[in-house]
């Protein structure tokens, strides 16, 4: 199951170490504390949307941008984790064949 | 403030209208109560990963998809409440002339 908190956080973390700034400095301009805005970059909490606000302010991010980069990476993650469909050999076919032989 | 959960509750409520289904039926395959369900349409509450990773899959959308169409809607909004910059007149501008004329 992809989830959501996991994919944000990473985008959040890869803009803020981007723009070469600690979690400290951030967390203080979103008004959020350290430990929270490392824990939602971890993806272990969800953030609340005026929280995640706060913090695509603090990085000087517009949210439709955020949000265009997790779909993103959701996309390439549900690309690869997609079922495929693999050629189910019959019950009389050469499998079954092979192994009454 | 633009809250993620009100773009995302509208986009839910959108396709699951699309699809011509109920509020019972969606919430019944994603295993979540119908409260609940309409709450998260309505933006009034946040949906978790798990259970907004469940909503999708009822709804037949992968999660990349919900997440680009409110991206989209987050953009139009940014776009229309942008600040605009005005042309502010300077203390010796035409103003002030004419306010001392």
């Amino acid at each position: 199951m992809i989830l959501l908190r996991r994919e944000l956080g990473d985008v959040l973390r890869f803009h803020r170490q981007l723009q070469g700034r600690t979690l400290r400095e951030v967390s203080a301009t979103a008004s959020v504390s350290l430990g929270y805005l490392s824990e939602v970059e971890r993806g272990e909490k969800e953030a609340s949307s005026e929280l995640l606000s706060s913090i695509c302010s603090a990085l000087g991010l517009p949210l439709s941008q955020v949000l265009r980069n997790v779909s993103s990476r959701v996309a390439e993650t549900e690309a690869v984790t997609a079922p495929v469909s693999l050629p189910v050999p019959s019950p009389a076919g050469p499998m079954v064949s092979a192994s009454a032989a």
